[in-house]
């Protein structure tokens, strides 16, 4: 397994070209609410407001030059989008990105700033695959898919070893799961850096299909998800699900209500903007809340592109 | 005039005991829209929220110990409200904030949060003091104007000695105007570091009465503002006064709607959250675009406490 600490390692010397290493943040009030130390992964301060970028830019400097000249195409709920976007943009590629046509306004909008072109097509994992896939066909041009691949996993994965790196004797890593590419990433991470570190999932209760998957041991492959967590309503992908099956602990659901009320205490607490994604881990966490006292826990936060006319 | 920068430099070593050296924010999109280079200082990131607490800590740490045993009493908006609080629950003095009835609730909020006892009154200058005077007079403690004394003028410029500290050479400081003491404490700072250096003082136009004295050289003594800036709804106090007169260049006034629009702007482009009194200055500078081009432009960012319940 020492191949996979190698590849984390030439993952994290490419990513730092173009990802932040982002601040990690404290709350005196957060900290007292658990009787414990809670030490927060700031990704929304990624030049893309999210940690997508670390995929992104691992998988886009590994492409030979010719693959760079036919262009690339991805499909995603708004983050990977955005990353996407911004790697063509900072690599000189043309981008296409096909997002659902449910996606936060925001996101849609920074994805064309940074010059993509952007297609629409129905909330579900199908349509999604299929409209990118004609993309690329037409266009000769490569997928960068926002889960599904190695690459992308282990560019997510260095959100979590800077964590370590600059927290040490974390009792708790918690990362929020949507497709598992953080969530698989972080628990390779944790696995190989800080092996007495608990690695958990937190996901809402109305986008389960990772729960379902995990305690039964099949992965759920379509599911209609129905949560104000726009980031997290994508179905786990067949590469992080058995990294997730093999290396996290457990994964503790989010209620709706617990999202939306922890969203704007973090924005209060901390005067920083968390989407709702990013708050899921707070919710979770809260409901297992006997089990934190005089702990040491770190929460990654995914980002904080949120669309102020959508406000849940 | 060397006496006031030897306060000045012993303002900063008392402050920097309570307050972050906070950091300087770039944004991209902010710097092509006016075709400048635009250094945002960051006071939405001290403990309470807000520059406040430089003022109220350079106050409270000349207290004699027979003054701190009988506490300290203030009338604010709401960070000053806030600053002293926090102040109180350091230092282990009973504080006493009196509050207009039409204060942001997460500034009244926190301020019972630091232990403070809340007294509301009227949203005039006249009622603050009266009511404030009262309980002083009752405890025997002693009142922390918001502004109107030289102690927190030399506290509140220590946001701008950091600024002109970390980014050289500015063209142009702005700061938002309200009671006065962060533009003249900015403007003071400049004067002796920065010589070459412009200070603005941005202001709404629905609370123009530092507009209007300005421009007619006799202090406004009593205003009925109607912003949503809440923190700029105070009338500018007799100790800025001249300091402003003498030492800053212009006060450039903001619409109603534009302060709300930079707002979320600001939201959305940084992820960071700021009140809607941080937003005049952009709201101010966007409104002479033409002045800007070419220019290193420092703002102040008073600070970040927003009532998401009362969003406008």
């Amino acid at each position: 397994m020492t191949i996979w600490l190698q590849r984390l390692r030439k993952a994290h010397s490419r990513v730092k070209h173009y990802a932040f290493h982002t601040p990690v943040w404290k709350d005196t009030f957060i900290d007292a609410q658990w009787d414990a130390k809670v030490f927060f992964k700031c990704e929304q301060f990624q030049p893309i407001g999210a940690f997508k970028l670390r995929g992104a830019s691992n998988f886009c400097m590994q492409l030979s030059d010719e693959q760079k000249a036919r262009g690339i195409v991805t499909h995603s709920s708004g983050n990977h989008a955005q990353a996407i976007a911004y790697m063509a943009h900072k690599m000189g590629m043309k981008a296409w990105v096909v997002m659902p046509e449910n996606a936060n306004r925001v996101k849609v909008e920074n994805a064309r700033r940074w010059g993509a072109e952007v297609h629409f097509c129905e909330p579900t994992i199908e349509d999604r695959i299929r409209t990118a896939d004609t993309i690329a066909g037409n266009h000769g041009a490569i997928i960068i898919p926002p889960f599904e691949h190695s690459w992308i996993v282990e560019g997510q994965a260095t959100a979590a070893m800077e964590l370590i790196a600059d927290v040490p004797d974390l009792d708790i890593i918690v990362a929020p799961l949507g497709g598992g590419g953080l969530l698989a990433g972080s628990a390779l991470a944790a696995h190989y850096l800080s092996p007495n570190t608990r690695v958990i999932g937190a996901e809402p209760t109305q986008a389960a299909d990772g729960y379902e998957g995990f305690i039964s041991g099949n992965r759920v492959e379509s599911f209609k998800p129905d949560t104000i967590a726009d980031g997290l309503r994508t179905t786990v992908g067949c590469v992080p699900f058995p990294i997730i099956q093999e290396l996290v602990e457990d994964i503790w659901l989010a209620e709706e209500d617990a999202i939306k009320a922890w969203m704007y205490r973090y924005w209060r607490e901390t005067r920083t903007l968390i989407e709702t994604s990013s708050a899921v881990p707070m919710a979770a966490l809260d409901a297992h809340k006997e089990e934190l006292a005089g702990k040491r826990i770190g929460i990654i936060l995914t980002g904080g592109n949120v669309d102020m006319t959508q406000l849940p």
